[in-house]
Protein backbone atom coordinates (compact mmCIF):
# COMPACT_ATOMS: atom_id res chain seq x y z
CA UNK A 1 0.00 0.00 0.00
CA UNK A 2 1.50 3.16 -1.15
CA UNK A 3 1.74 5.77 1.90
CA UNK A 4 -0.17 9.44 1.78
CA UNK A 5 0.78 12.19 4.42
CA UNK A 6 -3.15 14.20 4.67
CA UNK A 7 -3.06 17.36 6.36
CA UNK A 8 -6.23 17.12 8.88
CA UNK A 9 -7.22 20.23 10.41
CA UNK A 10 -10.62 18.54 12.01
CA UNK A 11 -13.00 21.12 9.46
CA UNK A 12 -15.47 19.19 7.25
CA UNK A 13 -13.19 19.59 4.06
CA UNK A 14 -10.15 17.31 5.20
CA UNK A 15 -12.38 14.57 6.79
CA UNK A 16 -13.78 14.12 2.61
CA UNK A 17 -9.30 14.16 1.74
CA UNK A 18 -9.10 11.58 4.22
CA UNK A 19 -12.03 9.25 3.02
CA UNK A 20 -11.02 10.18 -0.53
CA UNK A 21 -7.55 9.11 -0.20
CA UNK A 22 -8.75 6.00 2.03
CA UNK A 23 -10.97 5.23 -1.15
CA UNK A 24 -7.59 5.78 -3.58
CA UNK A 25 -6.43 2.59 -1.38
CA UNK A 26 -3.64 4.94 0.16
CA UNK A 27 -2.04 4.09 3.96
CA UNK A 28 -2.94 7.54 5.16
CA UNK A 29 -0.32 9.50 8.05
CA UNK A 30 -2.76 12.16 9.21
CA UNK A 31 -0.57 15.49 10.28
CA UNK A 32 -2.43 18.41 11.68
CA UNK A 33 -0.44 21.42 12.53
CA UNK A 34 -1.13 23.83 15.26
CA UNK A 35 0.12 27.07 14.65
CA UNK A 36 -1.44 28.61 17.79
CA UNK A 37 -4.99 28.61 16.16
CA UNK A 38 -7.51 29.84 18.87
CA UNK A 39 -9.91 27.35 17.88
CA UNK A 40 -7.81 24.41 19.62
CA UNK A 41 -10.90 22.04 19.41
CA UNK A 42 -10.48 21.75 16.06
CA UNK A 43 -7.02 19.67 17.15
CA UNK A 44 -9.36 17.27 18.84
CA UNK A 45 -11.34 16.57 15.87
CA UNK A 46 -8.93 16.33 13.90
CA UNK A 47 -7.73 13.23 16.22
CA UNK A 48 -11.70 11.77 15.92
CA UNK A 49 -11.22 12.01 12.34
CA UNK A 50 -8.07 10.74 11.66
CA UNK A 51 -9.37 7.67 14.10
CA UNK A 52 -12.57 7.54 12.27
CA UNK A 53 -11.62 7.40 8.85
CA UNK A 54 -8.60 5.05 9.52
CA UNK A 55 -5.71 6.86 9.46
CA UNK A 56 -2.14 4.41 10.12
CA UNK A 57 -1.63 7.36 12.09
CA UNK A 58 -2.30 10.88 14.03
CA UNK A 59 0.91 13.40 14.26
CA UNK A 60 0.03 16.67 15.72
CA UNK A 61 2.98 19.36 14.76
CA UNK A 62 3.40 22.69 16.65
CA UNK A 63 4.52 26.09 14.98
CA UNK A 64 4.14 28.84 16.83
CA UNK A 65 2.69 31.10 14.39
CA UNK A 66 1.42 33.68 17.77
CA UNK A 67 4.84 34.86 17.46
CA UNK A 68 4.65 36.54 13.52
CA UNK A 69 0.90 37.52 14.27
CA UNK A 70 -1.02 39.21 11.62
CA UNK A 71 -4.31 36.81 11.50
CA UNK A 72 -7.40 37.16 13.63
CA UNK A 73 -6.78 33.47 14.35
CA UNK A 74 -3.95 33.55 15.67
CA UNK A 75 -3.39 37.65 17.10
CA UNK A 76 -5.81 39.57 19.08
CA UNK A 77 -8.07 40.76 16.18
CA UNK A 78 -11.69 40.09 16.24
CA UNK A 79 -13.20 36.74 14.11
CA UNK A 80 -15.98 38.84 12.27
CA UNK A 81 -19.65 38.13 12.53
CA UNK A 82 -22.38 38.49 9.70
CA UNK A 83 -25.87 38.32 9.96
CA UNK A 84 -27.39 35.86 7.86
CA UNK A 85 -28.27 36.83 4.51
CA UNK A 86 -25.03 39.13 5.18
CA UNK A 87 -22.71 39.28 1.39
CA UNK A 88 -19.19 37.86 3.29
CA UNK A 89 -16.34 40.23 2.34
CA UNK A 90 -15.04 40.94 -0.52
CA UNK A 91 -10.69 40.62 -0.54
CA UNK A 92 -8.96 38.91 1.61
CA UNK A 93 -10.44 38.04 5.15
CA UNK A 94 -8.75 39.05 8.08
CA UNK A 95 -9.10 35.18 8.89
CA UNK A 96 -6.28 34.39 6.36
CA UNK A 97 -3.12 33.29 8.04
CA UNK A 98 -0.17 34.45 6.50
CA UNK A 99 1.74 31.93 4.18
CA UNK A 100 -0.32 29.47 6.34
CA UNK A 101 -0.65 26.48 3.77
CA UNK A 102 2.93 27.09 2.64
CA UNK A 103 4.05 26.43 6.10
CA UNK A 104 1.57 23.28 6.60
CA UNK A 105 2.33 21.87 3.30
CA UNK A 106 6.19 22.33 4.12
CA UNK A 107 6.14 20.80 7.16
CA UNK A 108 3.69 17.53 5.50
CA UNK A 109 6.54 17.32 3.06
CA UNK A 110 8.97 16.99 5.73
CA UNK A 111 7.33 14.08 7.47
CA UNK A 112 6.58 12.96 3.93
CA UNK A 113 10.62 12.35 3.26
CA UNK A 114 10.46 11.03 6.32
CA UNK A 115 7.78 8.15 5.80
CA UNK A 116 8.85 7.58 2.36
CA UNK A 117 5.84 8.86 1.15
CA UNK A 118 5.06 10.24 -2.20
CA UNK A 119 1.72 11.52 -2.32
CA UNK A 120 0.39 14.73 -0.13
CA UNK A 121 -2.70 15.63 0.21
CA UNK A 122 -4.76 18.80 1.53
CA UNK A 123 -8.06 20.40 1.14
CA UNK A 124 -7.53 23.34 -0.40
CA UNK A 125 -10.62 24.59 -2.08
CA UNK A 126 -10.71 27.77 -4.55
CA UNK A 127 -14.18 27.67 -5.00
CA UNK A 128 -15.38 29.28 -1.03
CA UNK A 129 -12.58 30.28 -0.27
CA UNK A 130 -11.20 32.19 -3.58
CA UNK A 131 -10.21 34.84 -1.05
CA UNK A 132 -7.16 33.44 0.25
CA UNK A 133 -4.25 33.26 -2.12
CA UNK A 134 -2.81 29.85 -0.98
CA UNK A 135 -5.94 28.07 -1.64
CA UNK A 136 -5.90 28.68 -6.16
CA UNK A 137 -4.64 25.84 -8.08
CA UNK A 138 -1.24 27.65 -9.08
CA UNK A 139 -0.48 27.61 -5.67
CA UNK A 140 -0.57 23.93 -5.73
CA UNK A 141 0.92 23.65 -8.46
CA UNK A 142 3.95 25.80 -7.46
CA UNK A 143 4.20 24.11 -4.75
CA UNK A 144 4.53 20.27 -6.08
CA UNK A 145 7.20 21.90 -8.32
CA UNK A 146 9.02 23.11 -5.04
CA UNK A 147 8.67 20.13 -3.33
CA UNK A 148 10.46 17.73 -5.77
CA UNK A 149 13.24 20.47 -5.80
CA UNK A 150 13.23 20.58 -2.44
CA UNK A 151 13.83 16.79 -1.34
CA UNK A 152 15.86 13.95 -1.28
CA UNK A 153 12.71 12.28 -2.30
CA UNK A 154 12.23 14.40 -5.68
CA UNK A 155 15.89 14.21 -6.51
CA UNK A 156 16.06 10.15 -6.21
CA UNK A 157 13.00 10.25 -8.50
CA UNK A 158 13.71 12.92 -11.22
CA UNK A 159 17.30 11.28 -11.34
CA UNK A 160 15.82 8.02 -12.52
CA UNK A 161 13.31 9.66 -14.39
CA UNK A 162 10.00 8.50 -12.34
CA UNK A 163 7.23 10.45 -11.42
CA UNK A 164 7.95 12.94 -8.53
CA UNK A 165 5.82 13.68 -5.33
CA UNK A 166 2.36 14.80 -5.83
CA UNK A 167 0.11 17.10 -3.96
CA UNK A 168 -3.29 16.40 -4.50
CA UNK A 169 -6.02 18.80 -3.28
CA UNK A 170 -9.28 16.92 -4.83
CA UNK A 171 -11.58 19.10 -3.44
CA UNK A 172 -10.25 22.06 -5.41
CA UNK A 173 -12.65 23.42 -7.62
CA UNK A 174 -16.19 21.53 -5.58
CA UNK A 175 -18.68 23.70 -4.08
CA UNK A 176 -19.19 23.56 -0.42
CA UNK A 177 -22.74 21.38 -1.20
CA UNK A 178 -20.29 18.93 -3.84
CA UNK A 179 -17.99 18.43 -0.26
CA UNK A 180 -20.74 17.78 1.72
CA UNK A 181 -22.36 15.67 -0.68
CA UNK A 182 -19.24 13.43 -1.23
CA UNK A 183 -18.54 13.24 2.53
CA UNK A 184 -21.81 11.58 3.12
CA UNK A 185 -21.55 9.13 0.46
CA UNK A 186 -17.94 8.42 1.92
CA UNK A 187 -19.60 7.81 5.20
CA UNK A 188 -17.76 10.84 6.91
CA UNK A 189 -19.48 11.68 10.44
CA UNK A 190 -19.81 15.36 9.69
CA UNK A 191 -20.80 16.00 13.42
CA UNK A 192 -17.68 14.71 14.82
CA UNK A 193 -15.56 17.57 12.45
CA UNK A 194 -15.24 21.24 13.60
CA UNK A 195 -14.70 24.54 11.05
CA UNK A 196 -16.01 27.32 12.97
CA UNK A 197 -13.15 29.73 13.71
CA UNK A 198 -14.55 30.41 17.38
CA UNK A 199 -15.64 27.20 18.51
CA UNK A 200 -16.44 26.81 22.43
CA UNK A 201 -13.90 24.13 24.43
CA UNK A 202 -16.36 21.35 23.56
CA UNK A 203 -16.00 22.33 19.41
CA UNK A 204 -19.80 23.70 18.97
CA UNK A 205 -20.00 26.27 16.53
CA UNK A 206 -21.02 30.24 16.67
CA UNK A 207 -22.78 30.02 13.76
CA UNK A 208 -21.68 33.35 12.85
CA UNK A 209 -18.71 33.49 11.41
CA UNK A 210 -17.36 33.12 7.94
CA UNK A 211 -16.72 29.54 7.66
CA UNK A 212 -19.97 28.49 9.90
CA UNK A 213 -21.83 30.16 7.48
CA UNK A 214 -20.61 28.59 4.24
CA UNK A 215 -20.83 25.08 6.18
CA UNK A 216 -24.40 25.43 7.17
CA UNK A 217 -24.64 27.07 3.14
CA UNK A 218 -23.08 23.86 1.95
CA UNK A 219 -25.42 21.39 4.06
CA UNK A 220 -28.33 23.88 2.49
CA UNK A 221 -27.73 23.83 -1.22
CA UNK A 222 -26.86 19.92 -0.94
CA UNK A 223 -30.49 19.38 0.64
CA UNK A 224 -28.80 17.51 3.66
CA UNK A 225 -29.56 17.59 7.26
CA UNK A 226 -26.61 19.80 9.08
CA UNK A 227 -25.67 17.74 11.74
CA UNK A 228 -23.13 20.85 13.11
CA UNK A 229 -23.25 20.47 16.95
CA UNK A 230 -24.04 24.54 17.43
CA UNK A 231 -22.86 26.11 21.22
CA UNK A 232 -26.41 27.05 22.79
CA UNK A 233 -27.07 30.95 21.72
CA UNK A 234 -25.39 30.38 18.32
CA UNK A 235 -28.12 31.71 15.47
CA UNK A 236 -30.30 29.20 14.54
CA UNK A 237 -30.20 28.22 10.94
CA UNK B 1 13.80 52.36 4.69
CA UNK B 2 13.15 49.26 3.13
CA UNK B 3 12.02 46.28 5.48
CA UNK B 4 13.77 42.54 4.98
CA UNK B 5 13.10 39.33 7.11
CA UNK B 6 16.48 37.70 7.14
CA UNK B 7 16.73 34.04 8.49
CA UNK B 8 19.86 34.23 10.92
CA UNK B 9 20.70 30.71 12.51
CA UNK B 10 23.91 31.54 14.66
CA UNK B 11 26.19 30.17 12.37
CA UNK B 12 29.11 31.89 10.40
CA UNK B 13 27.09 32.45 6.80
CA UNK B 14 23.92 33.80 8.20
CA UNK B 15 25.79 36.28 10.24
CA UNK B 16 27.32 37.28 6.87
CA UNK B 17 24.27 37.44 5.19
CA UNK B 18 22.62 39.93 7.50
CA UNK B 19 26.00 42.31 7.53
CA UNK B 20 25.08 42.38 3.22
CA UNK B 21 20.99 42.92 3.90
CA UNK B 22 22.10 45.74 6.11
CA UNK B 23 25.17 47.20 3.75
CA UNK B 24 22.45 47.11 0.90
CA UNK B 25 20.23 49.52 2.89
CA UNK B 26 17.64 46.85 4.54
CA UNK B 27 15.67 47.31 7.89
CA UNK B 28 16.32 43.80 8.98
CA UNK B 29 13.79 41.50 10.81
CA UNK B 30 16.39 38.70 11.85
CA UNK B 31 14.17 35.48 12.19
CA UNK B 32 15.51 32.31 14.32
CA UNK B 33 13.72 29.20 13.81
CA UNK B 34 13.77 26.96 16.55
CA UNK B 35 13.27 23.42 14.89
CA UNK B 36 14.55 21.55 18.03
CA UNK B 37 18.15 21.01 17.15
CA UNK B 38 20.19 19.53 19.37
CA UNK B 39 22.50 23.00 18.87
CA UNK B 40 20.28 24.96 20.97
CA UNK B 41 23.29 27.30 21.69
CA UNK B 42 23.26 28.45 18.12
CA UNK B 43 20.12 30.12 19.04
CA UNK B 44 21.36 32.21 21.36
CA UNK B 45 24.86 33.01 19.10
CA UNK B 46 21.80 34.33 16.40
CA UNK B 47 20.42 36.52 19.30
CA UNK B 48 24.02 37.58 19.49
CA UNK B 49 24.67 38.09 15.79
CA UNK B 50 20.99 39.71 15.14
CA UNK B 51 21.99 42.77 17.85
CA UNK B 52 25.83 42.78 16.67
CA UNK B 53 24.89 43.35 13.59
CA UNK B 54 21.95 45.88 14.11
CA UNK B 55 18.95 44.24 13.32
CA UNK B 56 15.76 45.92 14.36
CA UNK B 57 14.63 42.96 16.28
CA UNK B 58 14.64 39.39 16.59
CA UNK B 59 12.18 36.96 16.56
CA UNK B 60 12.59 33.23 17.15
CA UNK B 61 9.95 31.13 16.02
CA UNK B 62 9.58 27.45 17.25
CA UNK B 63 8.28 24.58 14.71
CA UNK B 64 8.84 20.90 16.70
CA UNK B 65 10.55 18.77 13.55
CA UNK B 66 11.50 16.49 16.38
CA UNK B 67 7.76 15.14 16.00
CA UNK B 68 8.53 14.17 12.66
CA UNK B 69 12.34 13.04 13.07
CA UNK B 70 14.69 11.90 9.89
CA UNK B 71 17.44 13.60 10.89
CA UNK B 72 20.81 13.16 12.70
CA UNK B 73 19.87 17.11 14.13
CA UNK B 74 16.53 16.41 15.52
CA UNK B 75 16.32 12.63 15.85
CA UNK B 76 18.52 9.75 17.82
CA UNK B 77 20.81 9.59 14.86
CA UNK B 78 24.85 9.77 15.73
CA UNK B 79 26.22 13.31 14.06
CA UNK B 80 29.25 11.83 11.93
CA UNK B 81 32.65 12.58 12.90
CA UNK B 82 35.66 12.76 10.37
CA UNK B 83 39.25 12.33 11.25
CA UNK B 84 40.95 14.99 9.59
CA UNK B 85 42.18 14.87 6.26
CA UNK B 86 39.36 12.16 5.86
CA UNK B 87 37.10 13.27 2.80
CA UNK B 88 33.73 14.27 3.46
CA UNK B 89 30.61 12.11 2.86
CA UNK B 90 29.13 11.93 -0.58
CA UNK B 91 25.41 12.11 -1.29
CA UNK B 92 22.94 13.62 1.36
CA UNK B 93 24.35 13.10 4.33
CA UNK B 94 22.46 12.29 7.79
CA UNK B 95 22.40 15.95 9.22
CA UNK B 96 19.74 16.95 6.03
CA UNK B 97 16.73 17.76 7.97
CA UNK B 98 13.91 16.52 5.98
CA UNK B 99 12.39 20.00 4.16
CA UNK B 100 14.06 22.40 6.99
CA UNK B 101 14.73 25.41 4.19
CA UNK B 102 11.10 24.89 2.80
CA UNK B 103 9.88 25.08 6.54
CA UNK B 104 12.28 28.16 7.57
CA UNK B 105 11.52 30.10 4.22
CA UNK B 106 8.07 29.58 5.10
CA UNK B 107 7.52 30.74 7.97
CA UNK B 108 9.72 33.79 6.89
CA UNK B 109 7.34 34.40 4.24
CA UNK B 110 4.01 34.69 6.47
CA UNK B 111 6.51 37.39 8.74
CA UNK B 112 7.90 39.12 5.74
CA UNK B 113 3.73 39.61 4.82
CA UNK B 114 3.23 40.52 8.20
CA UNK B 115 5.47 43.38 8.59
CA UNK B 116 5.08 44.17 4.60
CA UNK B 117 8.65 43.35 3.94
CA UNK B 118 8.83 42.55 0.02
CA UNK B 119 12.58 40.49 0.80
CA UNK B 120 13.53 37.51 2.31
CA UNK B 121 17.47 36.81 2.36
CA UNK B 122 18.87 33.58 3.75
CA UNK B 123 22.19 31.79 3.56
CA UNK B 124 22.05 28.67 1.11
CA UNK B 125 24.73 27.67 -0.54
CA UNK B 126 25.46 25.19 -3.06
CA UNK B 127 29.12 24.83 -2.78
CA UNK B 128 29.75 23.37 0.55
CA UNK B 129 26.81 21.57 1.19
CA UNK B 130 25.70 20.43 -1.94
CA UNK B 131 24.32 17.30 -0.82
CA UNK B 132 21.59 19.36 0.48
CA UNK B 133 18.80 19.70 -2.37
CA UNK B 134 17.18 22.60 -0.34
CA UNK B 135 20.55 24.75 -1.32
CA UNK B 136 20.62 25.00 -5.10
CA UNK B 137 19.62 28.18 -7.01
CA UNK B 138 16.84 25.73 -8.61
CA UNK B 139 15.15 25.77 -5.41
CA UNK B 140 15.51 29.28 -4.41
CA UNK B 141 14.26 30.21 -7.47
CA UNK B 142 10.91 27.85 -6.72
CA UNK B 143 10.37 29.01 -3.71
CA UNK B 144 10.50 32.87 -4.99
CA UNK B 145 7.98 31.68 -7.33
CA UNK B 146 6.17 30.11 -4.95
CA UNK B 147 5.81 33.13 -2.74
CA UNK B 148 4.19 35.33 -4.86
CA UNK B 149 1.31 33.39 -5.76
CA UNK B 150 0.83 32.72 -1.79
CA UNK B 151 0.61 35.49 -0.17
CA UNK B 152 -1.41 38.60 -0.66
CA UNK B 153 1.57 40.58 -1.12
CA UNK B 154 2.79 39.17 -4.46
CA UNK B 155 -1.36 38.64 -5.57
CA UNK B 156 -1.29 42.99 -4.97
CA UNK B 157 1.81 43.24 -6.62
CA UNK B 158 1.34 41.15 -9.50
CA UNK B 159 -1.96 42.95 -9.71
CA UNK B 160 -0.06 46.19 -9.81
CA UNK B 161 1.95 45.32 -12.40
CA UNK B 162 4.72 45.94 -9.60
CA UNK B 163 7.86 43.33 -8.94
CA UNK B 164 6.77 41.22 -5.69
CA UNK B 165 8.51 39.15 -3.45
CA UNK B 166 12.15 38.54 -3.62
CA UNK B 167 14.28 35.69 -1.70
CA UNK B 168 17.96 36.33 -1.59
CA UNK B 169 20.86 33.87 -1.01
CA UNK B 170 23.47 35.98 -1.58
CA UNK B 171 26.09 33.24 -0.31
CA UNK B 172 24.60 31.08 -2.99
CA UNK B 173 27.97 30.79 -5.17
CA UNK B 174 30.47 31.91 -2.20
CA UNK B 175 33.22 29.37 -0.96
CA UNK B 176 33.41 28.93 2.50
CA UNK B 177 36.76 31.08 2.24
CA UNK B 178 34.61 33.74 0.30
CA UNK B 179 32.55 33.83 3.21
CA UNK B 180 35.33 34.53 5.43
CA UNK B 181 36.70 37.12 4.01
CA UNK B 182 33.43 38.86 3.01
CA UNK B 183 32.66 38.76 6.43
CA UNK B 184 35.68 40.16 7.57
CA UNK B 185 35.45 42.88 5.45
CA UNK B 186 31.82 43.50 6.97
CA UNK B 187 33.22 43.53 10.11
CA UNK B 188 31.20 40.20 11.05
CA UNK B 189 32.91 38.68 14.82
CA UNK B 190 32.84 35.51 13.64
CA UNK B 191 33.93 34.42 17.40
CA UNK B 192 30.31 35.16 18.16
CA UNK B 193 28.88 32.31 15.70
CA UNK B 194 28.19 28.67 16.18
CA UNK B 195 28.24 26.23 12.71
CA UNK B 196 29.03 23.07 15.25
CA UNK B 197 26.73 20.54 15.02
CA UNK B 198 26.97 19.30 18.40
CA UNK B 199 28.26 22.49 20.20
CA UNK B 200 28.25 22.52 23.84
CA UNK B 201 26.04 24.42 26.45
CA UNK B 202 28.89 27.27 25.79
CA UNK B 203 28.75 27.38 22.41
CA UNK B 204 32.18 25.68 21.98
CA UNK B 205 32.79 23.59 18.55
CA UNK B 206 33.92 19.59 18.49
CA UNK B 207 35.59 20.48 15.96
CA UNK B 208 35.20 17.10 14.29
CA UNK B 209 31.57 17.41 12.68
CA UNK B 210 31.33 18.08 9.21
CA UNK B 211 30.15 22.05 10.10
CA UNK B 212 33.36 22.19 12.33
CA UNK B 213 35.77 20.38 8.96
CA UNK B 214 34.09 23.11 6.40
CA UNK B 215 34.40 26.15 8.61
CA UNK B 216 38.04 25.53 9.35
CA UNK B 217 39.13 24.76 6.28
CA UNK B 218 37.71 28.17 5.21
CA UNK B 219 39.48 30.35 7.22
CA UNK B 220 42.32 28.13 6.31
CA UNK B 221 41.32 28.90 2.75
CA UNK B 222 41.21 32.94 3.19
CA UNK B 223 44.48 32.83 5.36
CA UNK B 224 42.76 34.33 8.01
CA UNK B 225 43.08 33.17 11.46
CA UNK B 226 40.25 30.58 13.09
CA UNK B 227 38.35 32.52 15.72
CA UNK B 228 36.60 30.03 16.45
CA UNK B 229 35.88 28.98 20.16
CA UNK B 230 36.55 24.92 20.61
CA UNK B 231 35.83 22.67 23.18
CA UNK B 232 38.48 21.51 25.81
CA UNK B 233 39.79 18.23 23.70
CA UNK B 234 37.90 19.34 20.52
CA UNK B 235 40.21 18.11 17.50
CA UNK B 236 43.42 20.67 17.20
CA UNK B 237 43.22 22.51 14.07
Amino acid sequence: MKKAVVLVSGGMDSAVVLALAREAGFACHALSVSYGQRHTSELQAAARVAAAMGAVEHKVVTVDLRAIGGSALTADIAVPEHDAGERLDEGIPVTYVPARNTIMLSIALGWAEVLGADDLFCGVNAVDYSGYPDCRPEFIAAFERLANLATKTGVTRAAAGEPGLQVHAPLMRMSKADIAREGTRLGVDFAQTVSCYQADGDGRACGRCDACRLRAAGFADAGLPDPTRYAPGAESR
